[in-house]
């Protein structure tokens, strides 16, 4: 089993969907990503920063799942990263209602001494420049997997190019897959995007499932189709943690590995939604990831009788 | 071995693609559904209508292609269906341009005599009571499939609920499912359309795959991810044509081989796209749909290691 290192953002949110409303709760693309490779009973770190009124019971329960907060910055007097957004009745697209930056605006990450031989870097979603420091910092990793959004395409599109050239997967979405190579065809823009530098490309399609790009082969997991689906925030994350968990627990980065990487993911992306924030990320049992699995399986074996 | 019953529209298309622009070109639901269900050797008789207008030639391929046509009424003064449409550049939706119903209009079909005891039916899509009038003709068929569109839920929505409630399977796409059911949930959605008469409800979600659901259980088929659609047009009858030409074939109705016939159907569907019209499905060979069946079950296999 190799370590994870996990950076990104530690922050509280307020969600609105059309299933309720929350106040300031936890979130943040790392402590997603924690979570869920919690699951996993993965040795990792978080590298984030949060300010003085980041509540201690947070902090406890992420070093209760597993994670390393030696690198998880608090100053003292300053306010943690805060988001809120509003889900329309579709839940696939949302409105930003508020983004304050506060202790985010100058974070300066630090992996643990004890973290930077770690195979496995997972580098949520956070300026490229912040990404890089990090890939800069690390030994030797072997796997280092980006993810990133439209929006440091948008504005900060050269260093983003920086840190895709150094890493070995990237994920995101399709419209982001569409708009970073200018290709519609998915399989024409993974095609592209593997010339900028991963030689693995995830395109996430949220309730369609997701595609693993490598070479000139494609692996697809569906999502689970759920009855409901009460909040999709963090639900990219949760799948990185698990995928990015998995390859470090098994220290295989072949395609067939990645594969069932990309299964767990999906599958801890599957309980994420089902209730507000991190709650049932927080609750999960290893049982019931197994038994979803499982689901997974079901959902989409089938056996070929030529005639 | 059964035989196979496919009602539905023998046409003109006239097709507008960011790629290009055909002429009056053979088209028609039971045109695809015939080709498709073709490639497994299926006896099958096409029951539809035509005018005087229509080329000896395109009904001489049909019976190359063991499709049987005394079903197929020629009507000498009147002319073939025409339907036009012009696709968006995204391919995902169209819009119709000329609907010219000609002798569709009275259209009273006719199953031959020796194809009453067929055990597998295909409905394409047309004015449900054309469809309840051929489930009438038939002595004890087994596998009843139905198509319909959002159309019919428009205009025709208390004669549909009579075809819906005499059939096996229906196969619908996500937004027709959600109108007919009034659930936005697909889960919930199969769930109540289930209550209304099909064991088994697909549905197909164009280039995000297809759902099977039966009873509490689910299958999930994806589309092939392309790298060029070149004309989208049949692809959801040809998916019908390979799932009822499967079942046809192998006589076997449980819940397994459905799901390898909901994958012979998109495997056939993914050759329907790459040419304008039926031209793909007229060239297809029996060795290029058993390499695709080989890469649907790569796309999709993987094996699930605990951790």
């Amino acid at each position: 089993m190799s370590k994870l290192v996990i950076v990104g953002t530690v922050a509280f949110d307020a969600i609105e969907t059309p299933f309720g409303k929350t106040d300031k709760i936890l979130g943040g693309a790392a402590t997603y990503i924690g979570l869920s490779a919690s699951q996993l009973n993965v040795d990792s770190a978080i590298v984030s920063v949060v300010g003085g009124d980041f509540p201690q019971e947070y902090i406890t329960m992420l070093q209760d799942k597993n994670m390393d907060i030696e690198g998880l910055e608090v100053i003292k007097d300053g306010k943690t990263f805060f988001w809120s957004g509003k889900y329309h009745n579709d839940m696939n697209s949302r409105d930003t209602l508020v983004t304050e930056l506060n202790v985010l605006e100058n974070f300066s990450p630090k992996v643990p001494q004890d973290h930077k031989g770690a195979e496995v870097v997972m580098l949520g979603n956070l300026h490229p420049l912040v990404q890089l420091s990090v890939v800069d910092q690390m030994d030797n990793p072997k796997m280092i997997v980006l993810d990133t959004m439209n929006f440091w395409m948008d504005c900060a599109l050269e260093e983003l190019k920086q840190v895709i050239a150094k890493v070995n997967v990237i994920t995101i979405n399709d419209e982001e897959a569409r708009q970073l190579s200018g290709e519609y065809s998915l399989v024409n823009a993974a095609k592209k995007i593997m010339k900028m530098g991963p030689e693995y490309v995830v395109i996430k399609k949220g309730e369609h499932g997701a595609l693993l790009f490598y070479k000139d082969e494609m692996f697809f997991a569906p999502a689970l189709p759920l009855a409901e689906v009460f909040d999709p925030t963090g639900a990219g994350d949760t799948f990185a943690g698990g995928f990015t968990g998995y390859l470090a627990k098994t220290e295989d980065y072949s395609f067939e590995n990645m594969k069932t990487a990309i299964v767990y993911g999906s599958a801890l992306a599957s309980f994420c939604v089902e209730k507000f924030g991190t709650e049932r990320m927080q609750s999960l049992t290893k049982k019931e990831l197994q038994h979803r699995l499982q689901q997974f399986k079901n959902l989409t074996q089938f056996e070929i009788t030529l005639v």
